[in-house]
């Protein structure tokens, strides 16, 4: 790990314990992932983090021993021979008879309370973490903002490297498999999820996934796919069109092109989320569209493809500068078909900057 | 939705409710999806399923309308407007003011249940469910095994079709992205796990993630794969050497290859899944290398990647005709490497029936 990460891990570190002294607690569990992965570099599948004043520790098990030395500097490793949970309720019986311990309910499951409860002796106290990583995270430093460029740069470029297969005869399930191939050719790890590819008549279907179904000339296609490149997640929508688009279909984009242009001219540090969504919800009442867009406006977007803060109907949270999200607007009309565009920007002083670079005006196969 | 699909997801709520009546409970939720989607067919993301002695309720959200009416013939189906859990709760009111549930803690979240309870009134008692569901799915019935079949020659298929590209010159991360190419392109939905490709020094990391790296002439290559079709999993795993493969490694091969068979030898209705582990593991101790072997012997298979039974060290698990696991025994050897062989097995009354069908003797390429 590059000196600069181990600084910089430090420092996450020293504001969320900054955070945390707010709770009250004599130590903080972080039992999610993504939050460990944020907090000091780990990324195996099993691991637990436990915070106190003066150290911190990253439980987790002899498959990453070799794997936990290598990416984790800012914490202490502990390699449980017995069983994750048992060493980490042993180490809270160790701050004390009746521990102040903060927790996330959300990221532990009923089963792993229990037995950290039992392995604790039964006297820690728990209290709600009030989601304290979660709300660090959404504010992204200039070293993330640098990544998720780059992996939004990765699927604009996919994108259009895929678009030569997006046409009549191919299933979209192939289609879905083609982009995700591309995607590895150009660097990424992954997809950040599994690739939708919606034509015809499917499109209609907010959620669809990629089936054997086959494209067909004049018919829509959605294509929303994303990238995890150095653990961050880029998410891109594009709706194109096999031939000529008649009028109506026409109009339908045009619309929801226009409300994601009014989302995110809204977009500025000290608007609330319900803010941005009200733009894009305004615009497409104006065209008598908004029962078509069932969704919110928005998410999050970081080490997870779903993070704080929802762009979503009068949610209170408020945007700064530094926060990554998703602006993607969609109608979904039953019989006539479904169209969504989606970008990811980062909230800067003035505004916004669109980090996803793919062509917006519609393309017509 | 087949009419034999129906009838059997019927026969899998009945089998289940002759089970749970052990659980002397009014009613069982289920929150896991692979559960869900085992008793009622529903694929969707957001779901839970309360059965009850004489109906079964799947409550989803407002994306899933379609979706639910399309997949769901064997439950109700409850379209939630305020959060599900806030709809099943009050679900779980209607039972009676005091009524006992089943549930999974393993698989319900501190937050779902205390917010469950908020919505209950309050009342409901909270009865462990003995993994009454994941037990039941254990044991495959006829078509799931023919599923099976099909993705575990796919995955077979897969193997040969790779082939070609194993050679120097290609990164882990292309060659798991044209493995996984390959395998969209046969007809499976996706992979069921993150492709594992690890080539030299990385074959002794047991859960390698593919990276960078180029292969090289002289090299193990461990390719760890498999698909999902029709939402079943495969799971396969080949060593290959590029060039002419070292005495030395040769025997390291040969002993791992015999102690798999050894293990696919111990399997029949009746044994334990330890006295696999342990055939597996005796034939490597008569090697000396019991010690490089640093994981279970394998694992159940299903709509899961991992499910019941676990292969492992002194498990009572008693094998049932049916049950599809994986075994795959392998050593790690810190400076010569890591070699793994993995086939998924289905207990018949004889013995087993092996579902890959990949080779097993070395490739050297």
């Amino acid at each position: 790990m590059a000196e600069s990460q181990q600084v910089l891990n430090r420092s996450r570190l020293d504001r969320l314990r900054f955070s945390f002294s707010a709770l009250h607690a004599d130590a903080l569990l972080v039992s999610h992932p993504a939050n460990i992965r944020y907090l000091c570099g780990f990324t195996g599948s099993a691991g637990l983090l436990l915070i106190q004043s003066s150290k911190a520790t990253l439980f987790t098990d002899s498959r990453y021993t070799f794997q936990a030395r290598q990416e984790v500097s800012s914490a202490h490793i502990s390699i449980a021979k017995k069983g994750l949970v048992k060493a980490v309720g042993e180490a809270m019986r160790r701050i004390g008879a009746e521990a102040y311990v903060a927790y996330s309910a959300s990221h532990l499951t009923v089963a792993q309370k229990e037995a950290l409860q039992a392995a604790g002796g039964g006297g820690i106290r728990w209290v709600k973490d009030t989601s304290v990583v979660e709300r660090l995270r959404a504010v992204k430093d200039r070293d993330e903002i640098a990544i998720m460029r780059e992996s939004a740069q990765l699927i604009s470029e996919v994108f259009r490297r895929s678009l030569p297969s997006v046409k009549p005869g191919i299933s979209e399930l192939e289609l879905a498999g083609k982009i995700e191939y591309i995607m590895k050719q150009l660097g990424a790890s992954g997809p950040s999820f599994e690739t939708i590819v919606a034509s015809g008549p499917r499109t209609a279907w907010a959620h669809a996934r990629p089936s054997t179904k086959i494209l067909k000339k004049n018919e829509l296609v959605v294509l929303d796919h994303g990238t995890i490149f150095r653990g961050y997640c880029s998410d891109l929508t594009r709706t194109v069109f096999l031939g000529k688009i008649p009028p109506k279909v026409r109009r339908l984009y045009d619309a929801v092109l226009e409300a994601q242009m009014a989302a995110k001219s809204s977009i500025r540090p000290g608007v609330t989320a319900g803010e941005v969504d009200a733009a894009a919800r305004g615009t497409l009442r104006k065209h008598k569209l908004a029962q078509y867009f069932t969704h919110s406006t928005g998410h999050g977007l970081g080490l997870e493809i779903h993070e704080m803060p929802r762009l979503g109907k009068g949610e209170k949270f408020v945007l700064q500068e530094g926060m990554v999200v998703t602006v993607e607007p969609g109608v979904y009309v039953e019989g006539v078909g479904g169209i969504r565009i989606e970008d990811d920007v980062v909230v800067n002083a003035l505004g916004m900057v669109e980090l996803t670079n793919a062509p917006r005006e519609l393309i017509e196969i």
